[in-house]
């Protein structure tokens, strides 16, 4: 009794319109939906299962850093964001009021938390034994300004974190912003096997508010950056407006540093432009949820025996969360096209004749390469695959990452360049104009000037004048 | 060099001013703190912790049944709240507005999700085997009501979580309603150590738009019943104003059933109330982040000693996240207070002449009980302690709840019960008239119709008519 209904599989190519076929992936996949308001989205269980890897993995790192998690309110008074100048033109455009008012004062959906954490920092720090003081939060923010929604990419809501610190000095505050900026590093690089470029970003680029922000950015298969994190040192900025002073060990009042540092959702989009395929989804083993699927191959003869060699395999591969698809209104193609398309990392196929062998078949969901394995070397050959799989998938985009990077000594190489979709690393004078000329006769922007870069000069790309390092710049998301 | 400023202690006394007592404790042992906005609060790390232990218990239990976790979005539209008429009337007074619409219409912050989630559902449901649908999702509500702030009891924002489960027929979504609820109960009595009674609310109780509210009660020190809990048979109310169908084996239509069940931030309220005292807050070890402190009696000639064996006993106790108190400008009896104001289960007190004799002194928070352990029993006598704490812990409260409940064979006991604080059992008719009036001239209400209890009857404490069961009261929060 086999299901007579097609499975709805991706139609659309990644390398014919990828757009569309990200959005298939997404939506196929299930890993999330449109919500009946513009700009919002609905996380479903195999999205949020990712999102629930990645917290658990930067939940542990930063508890290492001895940052607590905490949770601040939603709204936000009006006069808060009227204290930091550059901030609150910043965000303005992209509030959220509500109608009702408090005492008068309006009230916004918070857009990031920065205001709000640090009026109730200045009662909270007093002395230096108070620092460093450091906070997270796992919360979803409201950004108006999104006109057309991507999917994990581009939504008025999304999930996100925020860290919030503050220091006695700014060494301190700086080294700590790059620590977490690195931690992001570790978590695209190790985790969901996304290689990233680490750098500052230009002034056009900063958070509004900030001294300096750090970034690390990927670059996506349609040509386009994505920024996957940023850490901010935010300077004495905020701590002067919202008055976080402390008394040092001398007993003298000192003004704080603090930084802020934050990655979303968006993540998992990038996760998805990546890795997947025309068949759908490809995860990475270390951030899928359950890493194998024992599919039995079913004839009415040998089905007992099949589906108990079945059951036996996913006991001894438990801990990988492995489990059998005994249902039977469903052929094995189906099957195997379903998983494929949900990204499970590895299927293995179970049939009679595989049981006379005391094999079963082991299929990698990135390459598609077989193998037949003995039952009694199965949970050590998973092991192996899963790795050496984690291994590839990070190698092909670093591969992809280098292939797509050019360097430009000209304008006209520049533009090429942009035409071309690559990522551009060229000479840059960081002025407002020549970032804004790019801007616009290219559409990409600065995406950061990334660190390590040996002492060079050379002529900035734009206008020929002296520039005293390089920039990378892309189209991006 | 003793710090001079004084530790401030919790002043007010729980038996004595019970409210003030209880905004000290949460303040001072660092859970919580006011926002600048009326109504909303601020989560601190020891207070975030207590909720992240809450969240990894609850997440594994209903992940055992089977519950996905999700993210919906935090904006609901005006025309989803007029679908389920009581459901509308219900939190229309409560709800915050934004002032931007989305094509002509108003959008409101969720004050729970059943409606965006039930529209949803209508999509996602198609067939039988779409079905049990389990989701679950983590987040903030709003509620604009409270006029009053009590931190973690009554604040218009609050975390929470809210289950939302469709089925094929009405006996699965009752059983598994009363499934979840059990799963609270398990909750409050083994992780918090709290206990509870579970029924059944009445009409006037019930949560709007649902045909059955089941709920677990706490009692509280003060003589107030506390709502730990929910769950809720929605029938099909939702399910045909939303449209919630599937195709059942035969291939016939069929409107769904649904249960939605929800717990939050409040049982951290409940956990301090139950517990602490005029010290400061008190945890059941379970819950406790970390199970105990180590504070060294330093004294100059044997501190490196001292310190160096206080680090050992912390390495062997390291599975229980025991820490060594090692700060030099604070004395132990300042370090005592503030263990115990924080709510450390165990405190180890390790001086030059424990050293002598091999062994800790190990003191219990609750009870304040001393004894010495031998060093190389430290593992086993914490391991203990703990258990028997957690287990003495649950006891006092369940004599207290018992100590708390009288029966009321007429209204004049009724009264005299309500007026002395206790839970009240009494038969009581079910009437909508009866309910109001002991609303009205007790200021008690009905907190549930206990499951379980056998055939019985008798007259109504309210109006003396026929009653085919009993109900607690009591004053609540």
């Amino acid at each position: 009794m086999v299901e007579k209904e097609q499975l709805e599989g991706i139609t659309a190519k990644k390398w014919g319109d990828f757009s569309e076929w990200y959005n298939q992936v997404v939506l196929k996949a299930g890993l999330a939906d449109y919500s009946p308001i513009k700009g919002f989205m609905v996380v479903l269980p195999r999205g949020y299962a990712l999102w629930e890897k990645i917290q658990k993995h930067f939940d542990f790192e930063i508890a290492r850093h001895k940052v607590s998690n905490v949770y601040y309110p939603l709204l936000i008074p009006e006069r808060f964001f009227k204290k930091e100048a550059e901030h609150a033109a910043g965000f303005a455009p992209e509030l959220a009021w509500l109608e009702k008012k408090e005492e008068g004062e309006r009230l916004a959906i918070r857009p990031t938390s920065e205001t709000i954490m640090y009026d109730s920092f200045s009662k909270m720090v007093r002395s230096w034994r108070d620092l460093p003081l450091r906070f997270n939060q796992w919360c979803s923010v409201l950004r108006w300004e999104v006109k057309q929604t991507k999917l994990f990419l581009r939504t008025r809501e999304f999930l996100w974190q925020e860290g919030h610190c503050v220091y006695e000095n700014e060494a301190d505050c700086v080294s700590e912003a790059l620590a977490f900026l690195n931690e992001y590093k570790k978590l695209c690089e190790e985790l969901l096997a996304i290689p990233v470029i680490a750098g500052e970003k230009t002034v056009l680029e900063r958070f509004a508010g900030a001294k300096q922000t750090f970034t690390i950015e990927a670059f996506m298969p349609d040509g386009k950056a994505l920024q996957m994190g940023t850490s901010h040192n935010l300077g004495q900025n905020f701590a002067k407006t919202f008055n976080v002073k402390f008394l040092d060990k001398g007993g003298k009042e000192q003004t704080a540093w603090q930084n802020s540092w934050g990655m979303s959702t968006r993540l998992i989009g990038a996760l998805v432009m990546v890795h997947s395929d025309d068949k759908g989804l490809v995860l990475p083993p270390k951030v899928a949820p359950a890493k194998a699927v024992i599919v039995p191959i079913l004839f009415e003869k040998s089905k007992k025996e099949v589906l108990k060699k079945a059951m036996e395999l996913s006991e001894q591969l438990v801990e990988f969360g492995a489990f059998v698809d005994a249902r039977d209104n469903y052929s094995a193609g189906w099957k195997f096209n379903e998983w494929e398309l949900v990204g499970v990392p590895v299927r293995f196929e179970v049939g009679p004749k595989d049981i006379e062998k005391k094999q079963a078949v082991l299929v990698r969901r990135d390459t598609g390469e077989k193998r037949a394995v003995k039952f009694l070397d199965a949970k050590k050959e998973l092991a192996k695959t899963l790795e050496q799989m984690q291994k590839d998938m990070y190698f092909r985009a670093k591969k992809f990452l280098e292939k797509s990077t050019v360097g430009a000594k000209n304008w006209q190489e520049f533009e090429q360049g942009i035409e071309e979709r690559k990522l551009v690393l060229a000479f840059f004078c960081e002025k407002k104009d020549c970032e804004e000329k790019i801007r616009q006769k290219t559409t990409a922007s600065s995406r950061c000037i990334p660190f390590g870069q040996k002492n060079a000069a050379g002529k900035c790309v734009a206008c020929g004048q002296a520039a005293n390092g390089k920039s990378f710049f892309a189209k991006a998301y």
